[in-house]
């Protein structure tokens, strides 16, 4: 039994505490949901539970399609255990569809579907309000290796792959979603983070409504059925 | 004798007529000076003149080391001939020293040197505020080809090498600069726009005084000072 110790971090959304595993984190979801680097704040009953079960959830179906990542454990549902990483400065952006910031800073319009899933870097820096960068920018900043770029270029796509397989069972499209890496204690690349409704644009594949965090910016409704909506999609309610 | 006819095209810093040769432009440089996307301006007497000058002689120059540019012809202080050309909707920004939008963008002090000169790609669009963008998000707009982005950084890097000289010669450390690009009737890459106080990033190379649009940007003093210096220091006066 893995014992919680003090608290490492505490972010927007999850607090992150030691355990008597040195390589072992123990996660707790907060109710907290943010938009627009801070700017948009509210506490959401439920969502803190919704994004931890959504996430247990996803993770343990990558590991089962022999995709390794973080995720260790659940242990209620706000609690995870996950393997202690260093993040990677870096948020790894798939798009499938236009939506959202690339609509607006490119100029076209939400729901252009792409021909090729497109994968852009962000720099990881709330200061500097997370700037799209390139590769060389990512040398530059010392951020990653070219060779960990790859790495996780490569894990991307395949993550990409089996999440849209895993929605489109759902009758979800899986629009865009952001990914996070670490560097475990043997300096291995690993999936980390969360996979949610936090991360994901999830849009109805009739309706096109939208079942993510979109709800929330753009003040569409209840974030909670929407995220609901997901977890029960994903058949999550069999397994709690 | 190529005769001017109707105005094509009048822009920020410059008007461009159509002339009797279908392949040739005629080009008369404006004294407005603008930065922040427009939104500072002003009318400074003298800077139509001196862009036009040292435009023509640094394209003067790259003719004569082998680098095919639209420059034709020197025509008056504030005129010269050009080849006509559609241009590409990307401005090349190449950086040997970190300063400007980079320097805010990612938090690296400016005067920052990088170990080898970086290229960055803007896709030119005034709504949108010419964005940062990637060689994946070139192929999505439709801006350029694969083959034409591989052939702009390869004359960009040997433009670099040849004005990095040029400016040493004349004591003047070359920072960063902007090319634009056009295809010419018969589908070649052409080196195109200007080359001037107002697209390249020069300090002095004892003081590291800003003889570039830095001075109007940042309210350093006169611009048409810092403009004749560079104009003297590439010898332009013997030429006129």
């Amino acid at each position: 039994m893995t014992v919680k110790q003090e608290l490492l971090y505490e972010g927007k959304a999850k607090k992150i505490y030691q355990t008597d595993d040195e390589h072992i984190l123990y996660v707790e979801y907060k109710d907290s949901a943010t938009a627009f680097n801070g700017e948009k704040k509210a506490e959401i009953e439920g969502k803190g539970r919704l994004n931890n079960e959504i996430s247990s959830l996803i993770f343990q179906m990558l590991h089962e399609k022999g995709i390794n990542n973080h995720f260790v454990k659940r242990l209620s549902e706000t609690e995870q255990l996950i393997q202690k990483v260093d993040i990677v400065p870096l948020e790894v952006v798939v798009r499938n569809v236009v939506a959202g910031s690339m609509s607006k800073r490119l100029g076209i319009p939400e729901g252009t579907k792409l021909d090729t899933p497109l994968i852009e870097f962000y720099y990881k820096d709330d200061a500097l309000g997370d700037p799209l960068i390139t590769e060389d920018h990512i040398r530059i900043l010392h951020a990653a290796t070219p060779e960990q770029v790859e790495e996780m270029k490569q894990i991307t796509r395949q993550v990409n792959e089996e999440l849209k397989q895993i929605f489109s069972d759902c009758h979800v499209n899986l629009i865009d979603f952001k990914l996070e890496f670490g560097i475990d204690h043997e300096n291995r690349i690993l999936l980390a983070d969360e996979i949610s409704p936090d991360t994901c644009r999830l849009w109805d594949k009739d309706t096109n409504e939208k079942l993510d965090k979109d709800v929330f910016r753009r003040n569409l409704g209840g974030l909670t059925n929407a995220y609901e909506e997901i977890f029960k999609r994903l058949g999550g309610h069999k397994h709690v």
